[in-house]
């Protein structure tokens, strides 16, 4: 299909698609002439998966490029690729920070809760140590044990979801649109349903 | 305290501090000269708050008003108050989106999750529905069924959550900065721990 197909069928502007393919996040159509490209099922697939990232996780550039290219090394294999698309979704919601930082809280939660399988360098070790701060300016420094059934939904809401991904012997770009979405979608569906039901127990307490 | 101190102390640049006196996001200090005002803890208390929605939940300046707002009104029952607050954040999240569109899937699934104390108009229903419409994009029409479980767990949290707030007698401000910190922080702190648990349970499954 021409690219004003591939623009009608995915819901993202032509200019974005041009600008996708140039920073490389989309992969080149097939050229049928001098200035004609034929794109297919995979263009659309790519950019819906691109405008949901970007629209419903505020995903940037920046960290998009992060996701594609954990995706694009097909040597790699595929909790590395997970551990790739984690790190740049981390680093699209950290904010920057001083790089020799202590991870004392982050490391004794993430051992509490017996998640060996993390990276020793994983970057949301950082964004996790930054979230425990906040909360510790306002209510004084964080009681691990205070956060004892964050750890245990965090941990029953994964291993839910890694059990519904399929088969890790197909292809990569089904498996990182089911990881990607998983992550960034569903996430934000759990933290609407959250506020929903906030709302719901608010109006129990209060109401 | 000056506004040079006010902005050591809350971390928080004079130029922000003065938009957000500009703006109505910071009550003014108490004036002590023709261009002097004094400021107080309450002043420190509200930046931080201010800040973290900023640099934790990526919230802008609209949102914030719409917090503020919805704590200003003291004659409102805390419940309004908090739906409101649900409100702000949740236009923040959302996208722009035909007002007038159906919100049939969300509306049957806050049935089935039993949460009667969602306001009718309640912009989380809007955004709810948008997701909802998203992860359909990726994988045909969503089955309430295959959600079960995250009602469930956003329930158990929601229900927690509002169990550690305090007396709803006791001051305003203190509320609201449970709820927002409680809201936004302990939301992004969730999917913190999540992300870490799915990296674990994907070194099991795949590793």
């Amino acid at each position: 299909m021409r690219i004003s197909e591939l623009a009608d069928l995915s819901g993202v502007s032509v200019p974005t698609i041009k600008y996708y393919l140039r920073e490389g996040l989309l992969p080149p159509g097939e050229k049928v002439a001098e200035r004609l490209a034929d794109y297919d099922e995979r263009h659309v697939r790519r950019l819906r998966l691109l405008r949901a990232l970007r629209e419903v996780g505020g995903i940037g550039v920046g960290a998009l490029r992060g996701l594609v290219d954990a995706v694009a090394d097909r040597s790699a294999p595929v909790h590395e690729m997970f551990g790739a698309a984690c790190d740049a979704l981390a680093q699209a919601a950290g904010r920057r920070t001083d790089p020799a930082k202590s991870l004392d809280l982050a490391d004794r939660l993430i051992e509490r809760a017996g998640w060996t399988g993390v990276c020793p360098d994983a970057s949301e070790r950082k964004h996790l140590e930054e979230l425990l701060e906040v909360i510790g300016s306002f209510s004084g420094p964080v009681d691990p044990d205070s956060l004892e059934r964050y750890l245990k939904w965090a941990d029953a809401i994964a291993e839910f979801e890694l059990g519904t991904f399929s088969d890790p012997q197909q292809d990569r770009d089904t498996l990182m649109e089911q990881m990607v979405v998983g992550q960034v979608v569903y996430g934000e569906l759990l933290l609407s349903l959250r506020r929903l039901a906030q709302q719901h127990h608010s109006s129990r307490r209060f109401g």
